[in-house]
């Protein structure tokens, strides 16, 4: 077994060295002007017409000689004889030989005989649009290397130009490598791996201005890697490869580009995306790209847009930044840039980012993300409350808009965030799975609008609002209800081991899978353990955690959990049985700037739609007896 | 004649009556996840499957099971038999059943008889994958009315989705309306004016998001138009006529409009633009655009851009706003809202802004803006220095590498725009014509980066530096000579009026087309006339004027004028004859702040390439003798 290690070039160097080694040559195509939109000009263009091509009246009225016009006064009016001294024109009509000025209809006093009297003379080429006013023949329309929109289409057609010369597109192999690799729509077996990853690099070439041609899949084998390399070398521009790219056993290519040509950098000291390889054949550019989908789109934008701008000669595009206060701690180990998914959102006058899982491997804190945070190698990170600058996901303006949710996870909030963006397409819903004791305090430090709480007090025997007056004195909140959910034990169908009490997962060992510290179905677990009187040790997988109810209900699935404590709908996404335990109040806390804002109200009057509430009880488990209601205030 | 005068509706009111009034039906579609970058979601989209479908290792190393790792040390260290206590496991491969922990590759020592020896305990599920981490299934991945991107489709995929509901694109008839109106590649004749407008008009469609079909031209016909209206509206979403949507004589398309249906607005307070028709059939839009290119797309962009993006229910997008300084002062009548197209340039580190020409049918102003400034109609516009806010064209980080030049046009300077964009895509060259006097003003005020200068000083009979001492005195400044080129009349092919002397032009009643005021060219003549004893008044035309070389050939070529002065290329560029009259110096006047600036010594090193300079000799007239070399300094 080797044990090799990467290097941890820093990502700038990385960039400059691949650049410099490698080399795309250029190549041309003609297109017809109207198919030309957002592509780029291979040269310079310049008018080979000149539009308007004749004087032309600027106005509806009469054309007449000025000459002839002048001394003209109210006291002195002429009379101009039809088609001889004046002809009728008509915006855009050429002026007819002979004559140079244009005056508008509603000056001239049409008379009997079609003669036309005038009240004040016209100057030389008043109310005419001269010969080339909108494009000259022979002026510079766009210069070359420049993409083309659609403006410039109309002055090309203007100019006489039908055809132009464009920097063809560069033609780019994304060769997805790895023996557990499937195709998407392909069924999945236990080890099977969807590439999924290879579309998501196709769009985003696509959306560079390069076009993708995504190889079939090739298996961890040295030989078949390096020989599909060396035959998309001959077809393509640029070759990716995705994965194979880290130093482990079956990562293989590092080595098919090594034995063809030259590996400039393995290993780049950023996280994610280390293991990123940039090498050329020839100086044909190669990238092997890492596996885990956040570090490939990471590395891929690192590293092959430059090359793809670099190309069509554009100047690369920088995201829009903006300073945001940080609502958690983010830390960062020094040596490594980080980059860190950020959900932002407008609370309270102040633009609030949070973390999202720093995972490499999820996906989906892409999609959620509104920004990102990049922190630099000599950076331990940053505390909470602190002002970092961001690079933006979504233009700012739309940000404005962004609600932030924090607190527990309910899938009625999902519904919530897409029912927001029909009423009000501006309307954007971030969720931060914090736990219902992690959302409190969030809307109490002013970082979110809202969060979902359901959290049981004993003593009280009531939800919520024991705990919220404990931690939050002296605030001005709102608790609004949002419905009644059942919490159960989610196990495999059929129910096999027969869960009707606590104890049994403590009798019969099985496998638990707990929620995180602070979400209320944790601290209703740990209140079930206490009047069982069990301990957590006695709980196999008490320590395992999982951040949502459905990633509960997964385990469970997969066969690496026998139970979990949820809600129904995380059971029955899964198929799986769902014994129920207690039914529990799920709120919404509320501050009090959100609480008089138009976004609550629209909120409100969703909560409180018929239609939303059939989707919501369509889901099982639920009752909206009281949503909408207000539950207590201060 | 019809005098019928249009509404002057504020732009606002009538956009809000527009969406009010009409309605586009939503319609769906289904499509592969990798066909939909860009699109729009139809519905909400949960996941299906989970990913990873199973717990996997996130290292490469063993798979182990950690309750059997407990205790281990390094004075205690563990030794693991192969495929019974422990199995080699890859990142990305499923634990073997009932194994929970992966210890990773450099922890572990290889024995003999592939016994594997650790020194440290597994805690469970340590760099384990959990099923789910990625996508878990019933997990929201995108709301409705999400528009997709690159990694969307990738947590689509990932989520086991591979097809999806869409909204379908609107379908939108352009319909090009005129006797006059030509195939763009079309044959021109004089009154025949290309249909560039209709692809102008699709491409901004498609940019929206909805599709676009380009019917063929009606003539000025009031059955044809109303007829192909009426069939339109059974195909098509959204009809857009261009144009014939004035009051004039030939203007047929509101009748068309109100014969079928209803017109909202006629006339909206703005300029350019006011020409416009905003009405529906059956509460089907129907849209009708002023026939000016600037007017029409500035309309296009006001009525039916938000009705798209109300259709596909997404935010309207905001051009980025930022503060300039004005170069020159911007004056504009109370009543409208106005609209004028603006370079910006970085100049001493202040961003400054110049109108260019405010005329509708100019699209190379469209071209040539970097910006737009929207003059209310409360105001009577801004003074010079003045700071406004604008809204972009073009990214703020790209302008902050705008070169400003101001002052008299060359061909040149055209060819130099177009060799710094090669050089540095970044950097872009923006021309303000502003005459020599006028580019020396912008220079001294801090509004330019250069000037083209070429201003004979009968005096001295030196060029430029005695305008440039009076002008500015005290600035630091630099004088680079450009190139030598040569002025002289610009006459039809065959000299038909035997051109020798500038009497002539008086002798024959030549009509004369003349420079704006300030330009080096207009001074030249001016000298001239002085020289030979005439006055202005002797010069039939002298009061008509042109901004630039090309458009006085133009004028001469077009027959509406005899005789120009110019320069070689311009008279070359409309196949005319060229009367050589005296060779001047055409100069760059340079900022000492610019002169200091990596961006000079690019455009120095331009001037001084062979490959520059072979390609501005091919024009025509010019010597290069002293290109690049400075001439005077302060």
């Amino acid at each position: 077994m080797r044990k090799v290690y990467l290097s941890n070039t820093p990502r700038q160097g990385a960039l400059i060295k691949f650049l410099d080694g490698v080399k795309i040559t250029r190549r041309t195509e003609t297109a017809a002007v109207p198919d030309t939109l957002g592509r780029v000009t291979a040269e310079a263009v310049f008018a080979r017409l000149s539009m308007p091509g004749y004087h032309a009246a600027a106005m509806d009225g009469i054309a007449v000689q000025s000459e002839k016009t002048f001394g003209t006064s109210d006291q002195n009016p002429l009379i101009l004889k039809p088609e001889v001294e004046y002809h009728i024109i008509n915006t855009g009509e050429p002026l007819p030989s002979g004559f140079d000025a244009v005056i508008k209809v509603e000056d001239v006093q049409f008379l009997a005989d079609k003669q036309a009297e005038i009240l004040a003379p016209a100057t030389p080429w008043q109310y005419v649009r001269a010969v080339g006013e909108d494009v000259v023949a022979g002026e510079l329309i766009v210069p070359a290397r420049h993409c083309l929109r659609p403006p410039d289409l109309g002055a090309l057609l203007a100019g006489g130009i039908t055809e132009i010369k464009l920097l063809a597109k560069p033609q780019v192999a994304v060769i997805p490598s790895g023996s557990e690799i499937v195709d998407p729509g392909e069924k999945r077996n236990k080890g099977s791996i969807p590439d999924f990853n290879s579309t998501v690099i196709a769009s985003f070439l696509q959306q560079w201005g390069a076009e993708a041609a995504i190889l079939p899949p090739v298996p961890d084998d040295p030989d078949q890697i390096r020989e599909t390399l060396s035959s998309a070398l001959e077809d393509f521009d640029l070759v990716i490869i995705n994965a194979g790219s880290s130093a482990g056993e079956k990562d293989y290519t590092f080595s098919a580009i090594e034995d063809l040509g030259e590996v400039f950098i393995h290993g780049v000291a950023t996280r994610p995306g280390k293991p990123t390889i940039l090498g050329c054949v020839d100086h044909k550019p190669v990238v092997g790209l890492p596996g885990y989908p956040v570090s490939a789109y990471l590395s891929l934008e690192w590293f092959v847009q430059p090359l793809i701008y670099q190309y069509l000669g554009l100047p690369l595009p920088q995201r829009e930044k903006m300073p945001v206060t940080l609502g958690r701690r983010v830390v960062s180990e020094v040596g490594v840039e980080e980059f860190v998914r950020m959900t932002v959102g407008f609370v309270n006058e102040r633009y609030i980012a949070n973390p999202l899982t720093r995972g490499a491997g999820v996906t989906m804190s892409l999609v959620r993300a509104d920004g990102l945070l990049v922190i630099p190698a000599n950076s331990l990170g940053y505390e909470q409350e602190e002002t970092v600058e961001i690079e933006l996901y979504r233009p700012q303006n739309e940000l404005r808009y962004n609600l932030l949710a924090a607190g527990s996870h309910d899938l009625i909030i999902d519904l919530l965030a897409t029912a927001l963006k029909e009423r009000d397409p501006r309307l954007h819903l971030s969720s931060a799975h914090l736990g219902s004791m992690g959302g409190i305090a969030a809307v109490g430090r002013g970082q979110a609008h809202l969060a979902g709480v359901h959290l049981f007090d004993p003593e009280t025997e009531e939800y919520n609002w024991p705990y919220i007056k404990k931690l939050l004195p002296g605030h001005k909140l709102h608790l609004l209800n949002l419905a009644y959910r059942m919490q159960g034990w989610i196990v495999p169908r059929g129910n096999p081991d027969g869960i009707e009490a606590i104890e049994q997962l403590a009798d019969l060992k099985l496998s638990f899978i707990n929620r995180q510290k602070g979400a209320g179905t944790r601290l209703l677990f740990d209140h079930l353990l206490r009047e069982a009187n069990l301990s957590s040790d006695q709980i196999y997988g008490y320590k395992r955690e999982e951040h949502t109810h459905l990633n509960i209900a997964a385990a469970v699935a997969a066969g690496t959990a026998r139970i979990g404590l949820g809600i129904m709908p995380a059971a029955r996404a899964f198929g799986l049985d769902f014994i129920p335990l207690i039914e529990e109040r799920y709120d919404l806390l509320i501050s009090d700037a959100f609480y008089n804002s138009p976004e609550f109200k629209i909120l409100l009057d969703i909560i409180n739609d018929p239609q939303f509430q059939k989707q919501v009880e369509a889901m099982g488990g639920y009752s909206l007896r009281n949503a909408g209601r207000i539950i207590e205030k201060t």
